[in-house]
């Protein structure tokens, strides 16, 4: 395998939609629901962070954290010292993880308070978080986490040294049982309230960034990389 | 009580801080942890979702979902149908959940791969989802979830009927194991790195909002609302 290429899944990459289990069946709403790999992907390389939920003695821990994709894997990373990593390289059988990107992409304002909504797109993935050991799927994964955020950003940085390596942890969260979840478009408001004095429609919401802010102690000589230009 | 009086915790709201316990002192980066109020509150106060953790046959499951905050206690609702909402409402002791609220404020590039980070600022609410069942404070709680999106909207839109009422199940959470996390400020490289030639400082992120899109069936006699004013 040449260095850049991507660990793949289980070539689970050779079909156009994940399989619905139970858990990924929603209980309400599943005309919203979609297995699309396509769009499952989209979801989460537009994200920054995810939210990561474990099991600690029986109580749910939500934490953000960053992330990274290389085809149908997902990698988290965090110091040697933190619980969730720590209980994950335990050993098998690895740490149950609930990992959920969202978007906010508009707030629907219906007629009615009932029928007030937003428009999203989310994705949620179950499985077992593993933890990475082996050096060249660790490096491509931190090079996957830096490049989530900035894509170009690893290739122009120092790498890991050997002490840095020994103080990260790596999980890994293979893309298997996966739902996205949308919704799109104007209120659904009920035909009695049409005619209700109230504004109806969607506040459109927006992210973008401002201009890069360099370092204090950045040499002036340094320019602004071309991946840091407005998108 | 006046109709308008929110519901308040445990007088807790006396205190400057809310009490550090097991769960929320960090084993890392306690120097950016804070149990301050008045931070939470802004943090939990300018969010559109949160994540909501619960355990599901021993499994974690992280879900994004709306939520309203009236003082020192957070709202979520769904359909009565709902898994984790009908969970809740199963009877003592409630559902153990964890509710997240973040912020990615920027994207902090470092020289190193390992410094790489962003700026943030989090919420992470730990207890027992309890559900609401007197109708005053489901009342007050629908409306605090319609107004946390779009202040002011709940008083300028049909409140839910008696059939809108009986389909929705509200459910509580106290402001009590609370801490927030934040991050700010540019990379922490090492001092032998400085002098590398990688760019390295912050890019700040921005939300916004693009105009209102009316619904297609609005009167256009309906002005928009000042509430939907660019802010």
């Amino acid at each position: 395998m040449p260095e850049t290429a991507p660990p793949t899944g289980d070539g689970q990459e050779t079909t156009a939609s994940y399989t619905p289990t139970a858990r990924t069946v929603p209980t309400r709403g599943r005309e919203r629901a979609s297995y699309d790999r396509e769009l499952v992907h989209s979801v989460l390389d537009e994200a920054y962070v995810c939210h990561l939920g474990f099991v600690r003695d029986g109580a749910p821990v939500v934490l953000p954290t960053l992330f990274g994709r290389i085809g149908e894997r997902l990698y988290v990373h965090g110091s040697t010292g933190s619980r969730p990593l720590r209980e994950a390289g335990a050993g098998t059988p690895g740490l149950p993880v609930c990992l959920t990107v969202t978007h906010v992409d508009g707030l629907v304002l219906a007629r009615s308070a009932f029928h007030h909504s937003v428009n999203y797109r989310c994705v949620v993935v179950h499985g077992t978080a593993l933890p990475v050991t082996g050096p060249e799927e660790r490096r491509v994964a931190l090079d996957a986490i830096v490049d989530q955020a900035v894509p170009g950003r690893s290739r122009d940085s120092r790498p890991a040294d050997t002490k840095e390596l020994a103080a990260t942890a790596v999980l890994r969260l293979d893309l298997d049982e996966v739902s996205a979840k949308v919704r799109t478009g104007g209120p659904g408001d009920e035909p009695s309230d049409l005619a209700l004095p109230y504004w109806a429609g969607v506040l459109p919401l927006t992210r973008g960034h401002g201009a890069p802010v360099p370092s204090d102690d950045l040499d002036p000589a340094v320019p602004v990389p071309d991946y840091l230009a407005p998108r």
